[in-house]
């Protein structure tokens, strides 16, 4: 039995300025910048992010806030939907659910959004955000499952 | 047939100072305090917040980013459950699932936390962010439902 | 504070002859037949199913399965999405989340599903699953919140 | 980057007779049983189950219902959870989230779970149903991300 419930096909590029065009977008997203966010990796049907922890986004335990971790995964998600997309689309977060898996501690972030379905419109995306230690260790700290439209421009 | 789904039973407060515990734990996230969000009503079963609007906490169409409803969402989703937990609680997020009803255009937001049901260790909750308008009109642009968890303290 | 996160706007049914368009496709639904489930409301926006216990549904405890509530659940949801859909419409359910709020038990089972926000494409819907007793009494056991999305036929 | 957003860690079984205590628990679920399901695979976090296709488990258009789909997934996910509890523990599903990813059509149906966290008290599984075609080609049909809960006997 195979250990991932669904193994991700292969993508084609919805374009082939597919990577341009999510750093763009990225680019002109406020909130990211807010937070201190960046694209670190961008292929066909995958994106990721990473954030640093900072003291400002965390709440009561002083852990990373669950609505951070969720920016992020929602983010790595749209933008991973957004790689499959033909030239004239745009991405639309329909719906995600996010679970919690442990404390959000740690010195830097890492969402990575990986799609498994692509339809014409509809494309469902599974991702994950890891914390990353100082002593080089990491853990899964948020899993979300997602669901991205694609409308046209 | 009721309209909604399901009628909110009443919730007896789980503690005399339920109000001032969501008050201070509220003001112990600093990423609230980020949002510029604040408390303006806590019930028994039930919790609002404030944010107005502000463009650096936008995604890349000038929204508000889905994050940042998720965060207000989770947020009063967590308080609403952490008013009906007695002293010795604390609340945690186990999971929530957001959809995007409409874009997230105003100059002020209202998310509102409701318990519909409150076991003694799960408790599940919704939550709606509204969009109030400038002309006075408002509209829900986000609704979850959320899964919260009673640890002892 | 309303005790609703939304209240549902009032809906104008998406074509005349709404009601026997939702019996005849339930009619033509084989696992509905199989669960002895049968449309007692049909309202623009609005569903109700019943369906009596039967022991042959029921997982380890003796507690009606998840899956059956989640069924149930998401029937009503797609029905009442479907009642304000334009005649040449077909209803997909594109995903949903359910929440097991209590044991399952009762001689009979209710699902109300209820239309929250109607896009031209995008329906989302709560759903509830209530448990009536045999001393007249009633429970909520599952709710559900789930996305439709209207195909062209 | 990783294809899968979390690479399920290998977990320990939760006590030495894992595989019985399911298949003995599935035994009991007459729900299962009314469905046709089997179980093909047990191992340590991990859970396989099987169901052929049958026409009265059907919905408007001859696919298979997104409640059986959702049944097989959310006792799949139920049961891997199940192998990482200790001795003195019940499964019980809090919630759960399924995505339809393509029509549910094939000859035989295969719902597989994967714990992907599992804590003292709360196990977060994937789930995914395959539809195995008769010339041998299988899709996956829905996916789910689901919440467990661990309760003593």
């Amino acid at each position: 039995m195979d250990t991932a419930p669904i193994t991700p096909p292969s993508f084609s590029p919805g374009c082939p300025d597919y990577v341009q065009r999510v750093r763009d977008s990225f680019a002109s997203q406020a909130f990211m910048a807010t937070l201190g966010a960046s694209v670190t990796d961008v292929a066909p049907g995958a994106v990721e992010l990473v954030m640093p922890f900072r003291e400002d986004l965390t709440q009561q335990n002083g852990f990373l806030h669950a609505g951070v971790t969720a920016a992020l995964a929602d983010t790595a998600a749209g933008y991973a939907a957004y790689t499959v997309m033909p030239p004239d689309s745009n991405v639309l977060s329909i719906e995600f659910k996010h679970n919690l898996l442990a404390p959000a501690v740690g010195h830097r972030f890492r969402a990575r959004g990986q799609v498994l379905r692509a339809g014409r419109q509809i494309v469902v995306v599974q991702a994950s955000v890891i914390a990353e230690q100082t002593d080089g260790t990491e853990k899964p700290v948020a899993l979300m499952q997602a669901t991205m439209m694609r409308v046209g421009t």
